[in-house]
């Protein structure tokens, strides 16, 4: 089943007003839900919605609060997000980072006291449109253990740098750990196998089962003792520039909220440096003959033509769900 | 054979001094090698500096040449190193980062045209102990297939993160591959398996062997497609920020140098946030009964003063080349 943009960011917007959001606030929360639907990113799209609002109406998130300003020092500025929604903080951060770059050619805006900002490749593509260099990143709360451990420390941290470029920005958005617990998921129901070892079996071993993955908690960081690290400095960055909880200090919350979020904005590029190392990247001799070497976000610009062309493939289930919120 | 730090230092100032290097500077560039042999950093202490040497013989690192600013721009600085020593210059515009972050809570320094800073970890360290997060990394010759390709076209961009901590900083310093080819090659001599898959052997499949690696060049990047992507980003984002050479152009050079690279450092931290983190990590339930679990920058503590106290090992024939410079 397949969902016009349109139809569906209009369902969103309806379902947002009833839920006490102010129309103007609506629409973009919409369009951001919408857009990661439209870009592939399902998981943060349509099928989040509902857990979206069931956050609202647990309390964690306050859905009329809007940021704060708490510091104002040059380059960096520190806001308490007061447990808005997440895609509509992070969109305000990201343009306050944009209008600090533009001031200081660089600009921080650190975030504490918000919520998950769904897709963050959404925040990475705005400072990008703005012809600026973004980079973003958000704790989360403990769901992987440190290199060397078993029970959860680390978060997995997603990280997001986006780069602009004419014949589409460069965005990468990944997650600390090989695998996002919602991909371990949709690997499982699918009964696939992962492609690489995403995590440690029962037994202690790496594996690519998604099921034992999911049983034991134990996802593989990215590079394994590396990932581990990088996950870490992410987390304390973010705490320490927000003035904000670190995962450990998220997970002793009784549910996901209150996170610490970073974002950067770079105000200079320089097209023909980006665009010369990627026409030298699509001229690689290919692993497998025939396919081609790609850079990260070229996929996604074709998903979202398809999707923009043939309507957004959901879940009839979710979407149903969504229908009657 | 060990041997103690001040008489190597001694041996690389004597050295520096007889290669046209200014006292200062000398003495300066011989502590940056010395620290790195006395961390544990062999590849890029001692056993780097016949190469440092003999780089400058060939012309590619300038001795005398210092950096000069293109470019202020409130917390962004732009400077253009010259080709000069890359520890030199690393170290330097660490210091002016630090500056910048005084001024503007964060201070972004992008170099151009410099050279390989030997061990980044010195200069994250110097952030640290300013009380500052330093983040920073470089680009360098292309030695990476982007994922999905064989033939080289990304750098393994080293990235460094540093984070105060009384207790003894956190220090992460890692490739974009999951092994240096330093590494591997150490791994190759010792006749040893990498303990992970470390590259693409010459049938095209991962493997653990180092000398398969080294043969087709083809390393794994951490995370496989995240660290591909991770390592373009690094890339662009040092290059388009120092307006200096790509991976990709600075393999058109006959050698490696004219690199880009980014310091950045954040004024401020919260002492506690980062202690409770890091005591939280220490008390998970270990993978391998027995074990602890460590934070990256621990183990290079206990090597610092095992090396301090005991000298610091070092291969004969590569000490005895030192002395003979």
């Amino acid at each position: 089943m397949r969902i016009a943009y349109d139809v569906m960011a209009g369902e969103f917007r309806r379902a947002l007003l009833k839920y006490g959001m102010t129309p103007e606030r609506a629409g973009l929360s919409a369009k951001l839900f919408a857009d990661a639907s439209l870009d592939g990113v399902y998981t943060h799209g349509l099928n989040r919605f509902p857990k979206f609002i069931k956050s609202v109406q647990q309390g964690c998130v306050d859905i009329q609060a809007v940021p704060v300003c708490t510091e104002r020092a040059g380059a960096l500025e520190r806001w308490d997000g007061r447990k808005g929604p997440g895609n509509l903080n992070a969109y305000f951060c990201m343009e306050q980072a944009i209008r600090l770059a533009r001031l200081h050619e660089i600009g921080c805006v650190a975030l504490s006291n918000t919520n998950h900002w769904m897709r963050p490749g959404n925040y990475g593509l705005m400072a990008a449109d703005h012809n600026c260099i973004g980079v973003l990143w958000t704790n989360t709360v403990p769901n992987m253990p440190a290199w060397g451990g078993k029970d959860p420390k680390l978060g997995n941290n997603p990280l997001v740098v986006a780069i602009p470029h004419k014949g589409g920005h460069i965005l990468l958005d990944i997650a600390m750990s090989m695998f996002s617990y919602g991909k371990l998921e949709s690997y499982a129901r699918q009964k696939r196998e992962l492609p690489v070892e995403g995590g440690f079996d029962r037994q202690g071993k790496p594996t690519r089962n998604p099921s034992e993955v999911l049983a034991t908690h134990q996802p593989m960081p990215i590079g394994y003792w590396k990932g581990s690290g990088l996950s870490l400095a992410l987390d304390l960055t973010a705490a320490v520039l927000a003035n904000g909880r670190s995962s450990r200090k998220i997970g002793q919350l009784p549910h996901e909220t209150e996170l610490s979020q970073v974002f950067l904005a770079h105000g200079e590029q320089t097209a023909r440096t980006i665009a010369d190392t990627l026409a030298d990247m699509e001229v690689s001799e290919p692993m497998q003959p025939g396919a081609t070497v790609h850079y990260p976000g070229e996929g996604m610009r074709r998903t979202r033509e398809d999707n923009r062309l043939h309507g957004i493939p959901v879940d009839e289930s979710v979407w149903k769900a969504v229908q009657a919120l």
